[in-house]
């Protein structure tokens, strides 16, 4: 298959760990080189948070599975990015 | 004919295989360097994704095929760059 | 003359041949290197495409021959940059 | 006098010789080195083009000549940039 | 763990010691590299701050433990960067 | 004193001399490397013209006084960088 | 202390000294290598206006001196950046 190579996203975990914590631990994941966790949401139990994930070939079951340990769940992925580059998404006038 | 460098499309998918898969998919096909799936919008039944692929000199039929293959199907092709670069569309004041 | 360098034209063409043939048929056309098809509307019979076309020194007859012969019509040619270097066009309070 | 090195020009013009032809026709003047100029509005009789023209000495004099060749009118100068080099314009909040 | 390298951060604090000393003490922390306050909103006891800390390896801790040394609370982090390098958020369309 | 490297002017000209030839002696003037004159608005008897003016060292009273021998007036410095290198603005929350 | 290498500043002003030579005022103050005054509001008596200072280590009592010497007063510190390198400030959806 191809490498993937950024992911983005969206994750609901509990307030415990923080969100540093749960940032460092996805970074820690086998495969990851670098991730960032963004607070979008935060209602009294639960954070809503959008993570963006890179690796050269990003290993996504281990990325999960990281965010299952650190006690969160992957609601969506709302974006890939695979090959031998990152292509980044164009906006055309269908997309309104 | 000129060498087709870009494509952006709109393309229907079910829920399975899920984006990751869906999109590694297409960058693994004949012809492409690198592929951006995004989701734009979900129902119960179908997602419909916005994927923008790059290769040296695309072979679009494989792409479809390989989309196809992985139960998706084009419902459009919103952009297309052609030739011996990539040229970035411009805008001006009768597109408004 | 001075070189036309880009063309940013309006093009109505039928549905078939599609976007990717259309815009490869383009940029094929002699004197250009690049060309790029965004579809703007559509309805049962017709798509708006806004083509932008590069050269070093475009033969804007034969980029409408292509795309007459791809049974398209330039329906208008919307901004034109010629010379020696390729100028951006400057916006200014005037322009509302 | 300081070199005038860009002029952005509100131009009136009939149908006839087209847009790509009238820019062109600007772009040979003395003077100019690169001229681009983009459809705005258009009725039965005229069309609105808003025309942007560099040089590194600015013959503003041969600049009109060609539109007024060609057919056109200019209907007001709106930007001047001169001196050894171009400075941009600057917004403040004043501007608003 | 992964290395921290940048953390967003919403700040409560007292008008003294004002955001001059404030960002001077937070960017003196252990493991900072770079701070930026920047005054969000304030009231006639309180100001809120946004503030951006960048290092190699940030020590939260000792970030944390300036900020209530100088009398402000964290009341909330809103984005953190870890891993070998910086990743950018990237946006979707699930984002609105 | 230290050095003024960039003003905007809100400037008042009648509509002779026009945009070009008042925009070129601005940049004649002693200490001036480059002015960019750009039309805001118009009436029957007056333009109001935004004016940039770089230079290493300005001297404006040479600028207000080249200004007011083509006619015009300075209604008001709208924005001054000076040191040795110019600073852009920053924009905080508290602008709004 | 960390080094402060740049303060946006809301200060307030009479209309004499006009701001450019109150803005060359505080480059030249001790420390200072460039500062931007920008006219946000003006009434009858006074003039609203934002600076931002940059240098390698501000002194801000000599800033804040010689605003006052000219007449000033700091109405607010609106930003502030510490440390070996200047951070930009990130937003994120909490500041919304």
């Amino acid at each position: 298959m191809a490498d993937t190579r950024r992911v983005v996203l969206d994750v609901l975990k509990p307030h415990d760990p923080p969100l540093l914590r749960f940032t460092d631990g996805i970074a820690e994941a086998e495969s990851v080189t670098g991730a960032t966790g963004t607070l979008v949401e935060l209602d009294e139990d639960v954070q809503n948070v959008s993570v963006t994930v890179e690796g050269e070939n990003l290993d996504f079951q281990a990325v999960e599975a990281a965010i299952e340990d650190l006690g969160g769940t992957v609601h969506s992925v709302d974006q890939v990015a695979s090959g031998d580059h990152v292509v980044e998404r164009r906006r055309t006038p269908q997309d309104r």
